[in-house]
């Protein structure tokens, strides 16, 4: 096998965690309006319409549009079924900021700062370019290139997501490593040849629902940590 | 005026000394085996088969092409014009990576670090994303995203390529600041709404041929030096 040479990475529930921050954002804005809610999964029933919005697009269904658009559309409908209203325009949309605000998981930032020294470091998120720079500039991330949906004008799992990124590199697929906390996300990487490196985030779902670990063996990786990471590259 | 929210710099010539870079790179490949030029020279006419090469593509006459592919086919070129033959292919391979190595300006690192603490970076290059990214890694630049044409497929001075740039920033034109050193580039990034700021760099041509600078009030700004930029945008 050839060396790889460049680390792509799935961001939400990889990288940050995505339910503390959203909900911690959610009660930020709505709380104040007297709105009572458990805002985990006031987070985690926003997510649940991200995967079948992204498939319409994926489909043909519609146009590309950006993941920040459809978090948007996602978030109209969820106010809606909470039968929260009385939001203005404007309030929505700093609601629909709450992605650009996610927190890194705690090991990710020493993790990130050795695996740069010697891997290129690449976002591959269905997160649009700016979303993935505000989270970036927020937290510290060490990104030296924001790929993924908006650059390929494609989602995870599609194969063009995956092969953009290899080729906007430079790189055979087989030099780069995807980087997930998702099985599926890591089988549709190795399916267009990259290689794979699963990252066990057992909190992303929230407490008492902890990801089941895949087999071993079934990736070419397998670490609970970042740096853990580093340690099995060598870097 | 909006305030601006995002600086997209130019690269070559503007962040970098492409000319002192490339006839350093060119002289420690081809001065080993006999090869007697005037190096800065060759740098020279690489870089005079840029504009052509590129109008071809813009013009229509030729698909989208990284410029590591333009800047490759003009080295077979300029090699013939010289009559330097008996180099592999894998030699002129690693020849075309001399655009991958350029040195930063003097006064580049530090003017960024102030920079970025108040605004998004992104280059809006002609240079290809892994062009982008092996020179930013090897200089330290701290760009939140690579931006240009590869990730527009147009290159400038066509207008897509300064569109899509604030297309994926989520900004009106009018929020970013061109950065460059090429009154020709901030004309066109003018005509498509955004804000200019002229970088003088008399060496980029070399010793005695001093770029003219433009005349006061052409730009939105006009400075030395990065740090001098940061002063003038209150970073």
């Amino acid at each position: 096998m050839p060396e790889i040479q460049a680390l792509a990475f799935d961001v939400f529930g990889t990288v940050v965690d995505w339910r503390r921050s959203v909900a911690r954002e959610a009660e930020a804005l709505l709380a104040p309006k007297g709105v009572a809610l458990d805002w985990g999964a006031f987070a985690d029933g926003w997510r649940a319409k991200y995967v079948p919005a992204m498939a319409r697009v994926s489909s043909g269904a519609r146009p590309f549009v950006a993941l920040d658009v459809l978090h948007r559309e996602n978030l109209v409908d969820l106010l809606a079924e909470h039968r929260i209203g009385g939001l203005t325009e404007a309030e929505i949309d700093a609601l629909n900021l709450a992605w650009h605000r996610l927190d890194p998981w705690p090991d990710v930032l020493a993790g990130m700062a050795r695996l740069k020294r010697r891997f290129i470091l690449a976002s591959l998120s269905n997160g649009n370019v700016r979303l993935m720079v505000d989270v970036a500039r927020r937290a510290g991330l060490l990104w030296d290139a924001i790929l993924g949906a908006e650059v390929a004008r494609a989602y995870k799992p599609t194969p063009e997501a995956y092969d953009a990124a290899a080729r906007l590199l430079m790189l055979d697929p087989s030099e780069c490593l995807m980087v997930a906390a998702h099985p599926s996300d890591l089988a549709a990487a190795a399916a267009r040849g990259l290689r794979t490196a699963y990252v066990h985030r057992p909190l992303e779902r929230g407490p008492h629902r902890e990801a089941t670990r895949p087999a071993p063996g079934t990736f070419d990786y397998a670490v609970d940590s970042f740096p853990e990471l580093a340690d099995a590259l060598g870097a």
